[in-house]
């Protein structure tokens, strides 16, 4: 295999390489789609277990909607459509006819969704209603980038339907709340939650809440948003319930989603020359046990004890392979396993054996000093579930102190705007709220990530008038 | 709601009827698609976190392969396309652009993956190549039935390439044989393992196993199948590996598939005239709590004891749910839940405090003597445990006799085949192997559904000539 590009001088060539390269994804031979590999998947499948798990906990259920919406669906809610119109992927023949309404390929499910709700909910009593589904969502690309922007990706989608605005909005703050949870927890992503400046909001929402990421590059990458959508949707598609007090009226609709791309932000985030770097809690391999055979009679008991490791690992339920390819030195094994980003590896080799103990190696390189740890094989389970936990916290420490170390205050644009090529990343800055100095930024390839909670300055970075509201500016993903 | 259509008078309609006042199911906008609600969705993921692990345990992967195919690609095959071709539906513009070549929506996937593998299989040592993924297909459909015949469905295929025939050959009947565990384990649907004959067989496969279940009645019905396809697809898309010897050789490859099909045949199978039935190995509630409250002053103490027991059930791990809904009577509630076919209600009201009990119901009702239960709420996990494990055994085994009972030995198509009407079942029969025998069967609109391993009888039931094998006949969904 090619060694990988520079990660410090050619980033986004070191990200296209290293996917591939680790075995996550591959290209398929349909332009702007490809092909999750198991070792990709595998992320998906553990990042699935425990969000469903979060979802299902605030009430949600879980349904499965279809695939293809009448296109007259996508056009109910004009301001939908317009985002999405250009797009959209769509079926004219079927069953070797041609269809008498095109029929569109979901690039989400909120016009399918919303016209059920108006079959199910007819009363206070039916609210709030909550579902989502896991799904694949097709968005015509016109510029792919693996995991980050492609044609067809994989998400969940929540959709619910509240008596008040009040619900609404407090369902979609806490399906961000766990989606940072997730992102924080899980992927060790630090992020800044925010709201959307109108130009940036969701196509048919009232107000969208993000979480952004801050990647290595110094640019941003919105991780997953969720949504208040008023009664956008509710009003085009007639969901009406009769409250409490007999009159009838439009509920408030919340919908959130949470994307195949934080696999990308994952591999950015933590990865380094040498390859992906997995966050333990989240590594389809936990470790991998790697036997050092020097003269064949050792073969049997390291074999022996190899196997007996995995067990008593594998039992207390960690994740954790043995590689006994007897076609490959102990150093390509070391090579495969670092760019597959295996959080730790485990090396026991014919002296460790007569001293009952193991060589434990930490994937991440920054501490040498405790890379490398010779640990009793009576304690094993005890000494790797405490180094994945050490690793895991580590990872979040270390891009908190990157996403810290490139977050600036600033005032002006015409300041900032032109150090954002030599010092790219996150400037929290004054905004008087007027969408024509939002516009301002393009000059600068940035644009306005989300508005805060706090307030720190006072004029706006455009045109000096009185700031409404702190924003984030960055260069974006 | 309305009253279910007797299920003995017309069971078609029953079936169509009890789906949607069960909750399991709606119809869409789209014709022939469906939603799949929540009471419904949750079947299909307890099915599936029981058949990902058989699945894994196999040494199969999963990944996701795109949605869409070039329609070269069907082409590729032959037959494959052959058989496919008139259910595509056929995506002609995306990105607001006709498209230069249309894709196909995956109807099913060999086409996409073992291109795939083509470029993933190089030596005899990236052999067994094994996946699976969890995926939406689209076939179109004219006569669409819900869950049964769905242009939308959902499903996991499986498909896996061998050095050799008798490895690929092992692999579809093992996949088979994990099909027919989860069928007969957790669904409680006893079924004929066979294999298709030529006629009948997946387009492009060498060798179909299938399951076949018989519906109450008396059709059968394709419950799920895996296939040995040789080497079609692995030539058309050029895979080959270098083997031990030196040679470059062509893999002999795998598919299988389970779909929510099966969700369909669980209602046919287990449901009466009351509703649903769930076998509590895979209901979404296993037990439903419904308090008995007559007099104002019992509710406190009852609803604690209802809180109690249901917290004592869930973390013994058992499904359950309690109804405390104040505007509907206890009787109200039973119909409901019966609807829904919750194997075991159990019943705590004032008297039953008092005495530290509880009533447990058995959902299923052939054994009037056993149908309700006093039991200690001391002793009521080890109750409830061991009466949902009679259920499933029972259910199963009634299942199994009415099979037998609809299961014919018979000789000569002119003898059975008339009698096909009035005692519609399964027909084992022998067949000289002839395709023109084979199509007489349409007379009585019978199929072969699987050719068997033993053989009884001695000619054709047909031309009479000496038998080859013996199959099963009947008329099929």
């Amino acid at each position: 295999m090619e060694k990988l590009p520079d990660i410090n001088q050619n980033f986004a060539e070191w990200y296209q390489e290293v996917i591939y390269q680790a075995g996550m994804i591959d290209q398929s031979p349909v332009k702007g789609t490809f092909v999750i590999m198991p070792y990709g998947y595998a992320i998906w499948e553990n990042l699935q277990a425990v969000l469903d798990k979060k979802i299902k906990e605030t009430g949600t259920q879980n349904a499965y909607f279809p695939l293809f919406i009448p296109e007259s669906f996508l056009k109910k809610e004009a301001k939908h459509v317009e985002g999405f119109a250009p797009e959209l992927a769509v079926v004219t023949h079927a069953g070797g006819q041609k269809l008498e309404e095109p029929l569109v390929v979901r690039p989400t499910s909120e016009t399918m969704i919303y016209y059920m709700f108006s079959r199910w909910i007819k009363s206070w009593r039916d609210l709030p209603y909550k579902v989502n589904q896991w799904a694949n969502v097709v968005r015509w690309e016109m510029r792919p980038r693996a995991f980050l922007r492609t044609t067809e990706f994989l998400w969940q989608e929540g959709h619910t339907a509240h008596a008040t605005h009040a619900e609404a909005d407090d369902m979609a703050k806490q399906a961000l709340d766990i989606y940072k949870f997730i992102l924080e927890e899980y992927l060790a992503i630090p992020v800044i939650s925010g709201i959307k400046s109108d130009s940036e909001k969701f196509a048919g929402a009232h107000c969208t809440y993000t979480n952004e990421g801050l990647m290595p590059d110094g640019k941003a990458l919105q991780m997953c948003t969720s949504h208040v959508l008023n009664q956008s949707f509710s009003s085009s598609f007639d969901i009406k319930f009769q409250d409490v007090d007999g009159q009838v009226k439009t509920p408030i609709c919340s919908s959130w989603g949470f994307t195949t791309r934080t696999i990308g932000a994952l591999v950015m985030t933590h990865g380094d020359q040498a390859g992906l770097v997995m966050p333990p809690k989240i590594a389809p391999i936990q470790a991998v046990i790697i036997p050092i055979l020097k003269a064949d009679a050792d073969k049997a008991l390291v074999l022996q004890k190899v196997e007996y490791v995995k067990q008593m690992l594998t039992q207390a339920g960690m994740r954790v392979v043995a590689d006994l390819d007897e076609t490959k030195t102990p150093g390509a094994k070391f090579y495969d396993w670092e760019l597959k980003g295996v959080p730790v590896r485990i090396e026991i080799g014919p002296k460790d054996v007569e001293k009952n103990q193991a060589v434990l190696v930490n994937r991440v390189e920054q501490d040498k000093t405790k890379k490398k740890q010779f640990v009793a094989i009576d304690g094993i389970n005890a000494s790797l579930e405490k180094l994945l936990f050490d690793i895991q916290i580590n990872l979040f420490e270390s891009a908190k102190k990157r996403l810290q170390a490139k977050y600036f205050e600033a005032e002006k644009m015409t300041d900032f705007g032109p150090k954002m090529d030599s010092e790219n990343g996150m400037y929290q800055v004054g905004w008087c709220g007027d969408a024509k100095c939002e516009a301002e930024l393009k000059a600068y390839k940035a644009t306005i990530r989300c508005l805060l909670n706090e307030q720190k300055h006072e004029t706006c970075f455009c045109c000096s008038k009185l700031s409404n509201v702190d924003v984030v500016v960055a260069k974006a993903y």
